[in-house]
């Protein structure tokens, strides 16, 4: 038995195919013919030239044009003047074999840019590893293991999954992955959840301690992983497989159904995105709308702002996408934990607590106009609503609005068509916006509760930071008070309000949002399905009477124990 | 017209005494004789040890043991072997005059000290530098003009003042600084308010631009500085002199007096103190407790934890100091934008959000124990109230008192006496806390409210951030809301609210906080006097009626507006 980390839900079963690295410990030699080393390079280049197109060929038709373009990135590495002039430079002067000049080389790159600042020069270093060891592999002429051509149901037990191996894969034929490395946001854990893989991650050295052939069981949902299992284990857990797909199937029921509680409260289920190929996913889980779109995104890992054009297609793309379903487009949420090296932010002592969202956007005015240009063009391509994040006062507002009159004015004298019934609201997620919520609503059509950054500033902690976050706890007493105090607000204003943090999706805070009286909850695709079912099983009038002796709780697990007697 | 910073008040009228850095640009000699260099180093080290040996004496006796000590700093740096080594070193490795040497190597030192992490060491540099010119002058021969000698009427015009320069100067002579360099925290701005003498500082270059014997007259409330002014300005200041002094006459005679509105309310007017030597201070301004003892002092400029020894004699220090009156000390807040080297305290992506204050003290109990024990002690000797800081929870505050249980439980087995009837509170300086007010107060005695943290909080913003310092605004009407929340909740409870941040002791928000009903305000010392003045002509029912309207004001500009027309 193995405790890891639980990184994709679903029960597997089956045998064991350990994906073992090989060992790429290689020796230095010293080499008189010199040619010959830049020959061996220039063929394994060009080997590993023609395997990458191949599988980005692959990838692209199993995964789609946005997930294989990383092996473009891949490509591009191989392309890398400096990469190749180091290691052949390496070679000519320190008269040594190609094999120990490449793998120094590309050890250097990869820790030169796993040290950078920048998250998206991190991320670079993964990439540049990838390609590092297939070049080795050819050079060394280790034949690399196809997971395309696997004609076995197995369990895949690997260090770590690289997007090589994730891309290829057969994907019918593999029952889980189960890895020594990684976390709930490693690439393996994503694109097990993506794949519809169970998976359990980090579980440190089980490559060396699981051998071929071994019976794996275990639940992506727990994190424990049951080696060569008695029959008793074994047959509890085909048990857990029959009733975990009997839920999927009732849950596949509850597809384009509305969502209802037991005695006929209506609330809607909607989706938080990233990018419009994310649309895909709300579809097939059902949501019945769009409760946050993450603009950001179409911000990042580029040289330059997006230009309007860029900004109106994505957007008309989700418009489109969703047929008529709201979506609610957060406006610029950049700066805190996530820059763009081309706007030059400034560093700060408390990044949390500083420049971002909103606040850019109100001081760096042309950049949010560009971006409510595009959002006013595409609105006529479906129901948009705009969100504006991180408001803390009436004034912001208000300068927000003002903003976007003057871009409709302007589009007015360029005789360019907008949806003239766009509701416009804000992210509750300071709170002083909670607290003044009743002069809030009359300037806006709703609110949206950010539960994460709200959490974090009610409670004066950074959930990112290990000592404290312990102290970032959705049950706390204060929380709770400070989502009805918003609820509150926003419905005597006559107004309604949705939830985009992640508490919306929690099966355990579900049924006291809904008794607080939470008109929208936004979550990610994969939980709408369980979300609806927990709802047509409660009452929300029960609920109502549950939130409100909770209320008066006064610590966490008071109240934790006290909602979980009652959901009994 | 020159504008700086305000640094102390008072109104100054004066002849300028330009107080010029003599030019030590030093020229690179070539030198044969060694041996020369090194006597002519010797006598002015010795010298300037002559000189700082009679400048502590004489700060000791007008300024007081603890102000001298940063001359037993500079007597350090003297001592220095490492300094004078390197000095030395480079006299003989390249024959060169000392002076450049000196000159070469201080500056080495004062930067490396003003580029290290550690606030500590940074403001050392300061200290560096003031010696080191100390000693150059010495080298050279130039004569340091001594500020103890001043035998007119003058208003010193400065580049910067060192500690040197307030230490000895002739009080008495002195009516007013302005400098070029500097801002409200400045050694200058503090010594100036320190010693009353009103300042102007970060006036760029005014020191090239006035001459010995210029008229100068300057607020020190507003930091205008006029030089040779007209009649007519002249005699306004004149006048604005007069008015000055007769309202310090009418402080003069509130003091000792209790805080009363005119309709008869009293409230309590504390002081916010550092170190017991602050006790002078408090007692001459009238103040009627301590309303907040920073016990953080204690643990800084130092290399390990303070001894519950020499916390005891402090803490009884204190007690002993204000002879009865009420005295609350807060426990350990340390972490934030407060270090201490010996703690080893992690770098924090946002330390405001991060291990601080009482979140130290309840994961590392023994240094909070340490602390408990020497106030328990400590509370026989007068009216002592422990506060915790940064409490977020009902939790945080059991385990806390748990703690000081089990503190007193151990006094009690070693038959050590402490006070039985030590009140014991919290500050409310996080939203969560305010929110959950109500649940607060059953476990605590009284709140002190912290309206920096809780307005860095409540608005999310870092208010030491210039780019988004606008937002920290204490007119908003969620802080205001907040704090008439965090007031009520007390109440309703039984038990009384003091507020110690620095909303409490300005002067356009004092009669807001005696309308929301606060019972004790804390405050920098000086600002005590005209508090109960302001106090003493406003009624609490009006104000009540004020603060009321004010809560329904949706902006802070409508807010002040409001305010500033009620007033009037």
């Amino acid at each position: 038995m193995f405790k890891g980390t639980a990184a994709s839900p679903g029960i597997a079963i089956g045998k064991a195919l350990v994906y073992k690295d090989v060992d790429l410990n290689i020796d230095k030699l010293n080499i008189s013919e010199v040619e010959n080393e830049n020959k061996k390079l220039h063929d394994a280049i060009e080997k590993t030239k023609i395997q990458l197109r191949a599988i980005k060929k692959e990838a692209t038709k199993k995964l789609g044009t946005e997930q294989a373009q990383i092996f473009e990135a891949h490509l591009m590495v191989l392309e890398d003047p400096e990469l190749l002039s180091q290691i052949k430079d390496k070679v000519n002067n320190e008269k040594i074999n190609v094999e120990y000049a490449t793998k120094d080389i590309i050890d250097n790159f990869v820790s030169l840019f796993e040290s950078m600042d920048d998250e998206y020069m991190r991320e670079r270093a993964a990439d540049i590893k990838d390609v590092g060891i297939r070049i080795l592999k050819n050079l060394l002429g280790i034949e690399i293991v196809n997971l395309a051509l696997l004609s076995d149901e197995i369990i895949l037990v690997a260090h770590d999954l690289t997007p090589s191996d994730t891309a290829t894969m057969n994907r019918d034929k593999v029952l889980g992955f189960v890895t020594d490395i990684g976390g709930r946001t490693s690439h393996t854990a994503i694109m097990a959840r993506s794949l519809e893989v169970p998976a359990v991650v980090g579980l440190k050295n089980i490559t060396s301690t699981i051998n071929d052939g071994d019976t794996i069981v275990f639940d992506g949902e727990d994190g424990v992983v049951h080696v060569n299992p008695t029959e008793n284990v074994l047959s509890l857990f085909q048990q857990k497989k029959k009733d975990y797909e009997v839920t999927r199937r009732d849950l596949e029921a509850l597809k384009g159904m509305p969502t209802v509680s037991k005695d006929g409260r209506v609330v809607e289920l909607a989706a938080n995105i990233g990018t419009p190929k994310d649309i895909k996913g709300v579809i097939e889980n059902s949501g019945e709308g769009i409760g946050l779109y993450r603009t950001e995104f179409l911000y990042m890992n580029r040289n330059s702002m997006p230009t309007e054009e860029e900004q109106f297609q994505a957007y008309k793309e989700v418009l489109e996408g969703m047929e008529g379903k709201p979506v609610i487009i957060r406006t610029l949420d950049i700066g805190g934990d996530k820059e763009l090296p081309y706007l030059n932010l400034p560093k700060e002592m408390n990044p949390f607590l500083g420049y971002r969202a909103i606040r850019i956007c109100l001081d760096q005015t042309e950049i949010f106009k560009v971006q409510l240009r595009a959002l006013l063009r595409a609105s006529v391509y479906g129901n948009l609503k705009i969100m504006y994040p991180m408001i803390s006062s009436v004034e912001e507002v208000r300068d927000a609005n003002k903003i976007l009159e003057e871009v409709k004015n302007e589009l007015d004298r360029e005789y360019i068509s907008y949806s003239k019934s766009i509701e416009v609201g804000i992210m509750v997620e300071i709170p002083a916006a909670a607290v003044i919520g009743d002069l809030l609503i009359k300037e806006v059509d709703f609110f949206s509760i950010g539960t994460n950054d709200l959490i974090q500033y009610t409670k004066a902690v950074d959930r990112m930071n290990e000592k404290i976050s312990y102290l970032y706890d959705p049950f706390n007493p204060a929380i709770l008070r400070m989502i009805k105090m918003i609820i509150d607000y926003a419905h005597e204003g006559g107004k309604w309000v949705g939830m985009c943090g992640e508490m919306a999706g929690d099966k355990n805070l579900i049924p006291i949002l809904l008794g607080l009286g939470l008109d929208e909850f936004s979550m990610s695709a994969v939980s709408i399905l369980p979300a609806r079912k927990i709802i047509s099983e409660i009452s929300y009038s029960d609920m109502k009477k549950i939130a409100e002796v909770t209320l008066t709780l006064p610590t966490s697990d008071e109240i934790k124990e006290y909602i979980k007697d009652q959901l009994k």
